[in-house]
């Protein structure tokens, strides 16, 4: 459907309302890290655009952008909004290649409006998906599906791709896209519901329940000729139990290691250089925004894949920015229903 | 040199020597695990042809060749001329392709006289190089060297390489290899001779012994920008030192892993998943013969780099078979010179 159908009225409203963080979280942050607040609508200096917020993004990388500890990226600082990707739509612009009225996906903030430069752009909202798909199929779970699989991967027709968290947000995708490319796809999941969701929606030949499943010996019979494509998001014994069963030239894709709940002290674990060796593995990281030349590609193809009616992310969209402090912790107890937005436009 | 000049006129024994497997080693091999007997020399059968071997080679893989535990090859079977690379003279040819008087190298054992299919013939002898240099310069650590090195640790230049086994067989040429493509070196090694021989003879920037340094602090003050390639033939603690120095986007090149002196009961190590994702990493395992079809360019390059005078191996040639059933101990316990080869022609 055509864009400008999907987005309400501007508001009138002359206040700028900011989810900011307020206290430095050890863990995963809770609502109480953050606090409401309103400020004035900035304007643009030269340079810069300003844009409207419509859909607030929820994102588990959130975790670490909140965090302290060393990262890829800086900490948010305290008393700032919260870093977060959102899908606006530009009120004012003093920089020439973006124009008012167009609809961007970018860093803009857990906020209702933002001013920034084009490098917080990254994706312009010109093709055939519904608006909110921007922060969904197309979105950094998307990219990072469809990239890392790709290009780290390296999918061939026939592989055995395995993926952990396999009923989440990046995890689905990375399911489904694998066995658009030919692969035979079998899924790790926390819950017998999930399990359901992977056979049910996501189109996976086999998943299972790590929490109740001898995994060694279920991943042995749905892959007896050996893993080609290990997506991890987990780390840890998964990680460790995948690795022994890799077919020789597999490939280990790491995008996360959320089953790690501390990295100090440094955990230990079974040696692996001799796995890598003897199976000839390469086993690479990946973090997407290193791979921004590949975003339009990835994109062109997602879309074409969704207009198909091939590949589908599941949104939870919540209607209110009172919505956004409490669900960073909502997606790590898994209180969220499929990819979360929350409506603020 | 021409090559027919570097031969001896033709023994004029008719029996084949051979240096048999006649125990079955637990840890490395000593001369007692070997016996010198003696065949009467083979005939080829149709689709076949007959060597006679000038040198026979001695490398540290047939300590994996000899052993009974699972690896990427079959055991040698007791009994049988012990498994090695050699290089010989075709006396006798029943197959298309192979022509008397040719010099090959290929999986010819450590015996006087062996008929093979043309599936045992690594390389043709038919460069301008010294005959032994095809058991050593563009024999398997040649090989190994200059194809784990461009093809998984893909050296640009500015990087900085860091080599374990520095002055060993593979790891020296690794770092002549890495220093001829612009990178700087750095080679860890375990005696001060070695450190010695880094720096004079291998063209490393900067050689420490592993075993009397503080390898992080050596490693931080030498690579201060971090590592891009890691060449490690040893794993273990010098393995988990130098992955947390990679720089961002670095490769970590698994050829061995002989630091590691047993993988029963599994040995535990660091987690390395975090480093691998935060600092993304490509870590890729090595075996030689899954990249047959680089070999004759591999050659070509080396062989062009030899003639300029600007790479060498080390050649140590003991005359005689009687040396054979020893020397991979001597390679193990450091008591070789250069790359070892047995001449029996």
């Amino acid at each position: 459907m055509p864009l400008p159908t999907q987005i309400p009225a501007l508001s009138p409203s002359t206040i700028n309302r900011q989810v900011r963080l307020i206290a430095r979280p050890e863990g995963i942050p809770q609502a109480h890290h953050f606090a409401l607040a309103e400020a004035a609508i900035p304007e643009p200096a030269e340079g810069q655009f300003r844009v409207r917020n419509i859909y607030l993004s929820v994102d588990p990388a959130q975790r670490g952008w909140a965090s302290a500890e060393a990262n890829y990226s800086q900490p948010v600082p305290l008393g700032s909004p919260m870093r977060a990707l959102a899908i606006g739509v530009v009120t004012a612009s003093r920089v020439a290649g973006v124009r008012e009225g167009e609809y961007l996906y970018g860093w803009f903030g857990w906020q209702d409006h933002a001013v920034a430069d084009p490098s917080a752009i990254i994706l312009r909202a010109n093709h055939a998906l519904p608006l909110a798909q921007f922060g969904g199929l197309v979105g950094i779970n998307g990219l990072t599906a469809y990239l890392a699989l790709t290009r780290i991967g390296r999918p061939e027709a026939g592989d055995t791709l395995v993926v952990s968290t396999a009923a989440g947000g990046v995890g689905s995708l990375a399911g489904q896209i694998g066995k658009l490319m030919g692969c035979r796809t079998i899924g790790l999941t926390g819950s017998d519901d999930k399990v359901a969701l992977c056979r049910s929606d996501y189109g996976y030949d086999a998943a299972f329940n790590y929490r109740t499943t001898d995994l060694a010996a279920a991943l042995a019979q749905a892959a007896p000729g050996g893993i080609n494509i290990y997506y991890d998001n987990v780390g840890g014994p998964i990680l460790d139990t995948c690795l022994r069963q890799m077919a020789v030239a597999g490939r280990v894709v790491q995008c996360g290691t959320a089953s790690v709940a501390s990295w100090t002290p440094p955990p230990t674990g079974p040696r692996n250089e001799r796995e890598i060796l003897t199976r000839r593995l390469m086993w690479g990281g990946f973090v997407l925004f290193d791979h921004a030349a590949g975003f339009d590609a990835a994109v062109a193809q997602l879309a074409d894949w969704y207009a198909q009616g091939r590949i589908d992310l599941r949104l939870e969209v919540l209607d209110g920015i009172e919505h956004a402090a409490g669900s960073i912790a909502d997606l790590y107890a898994g209180r969220n229903s499929g990819k979360r937005l929350i409506r603020v436009g």
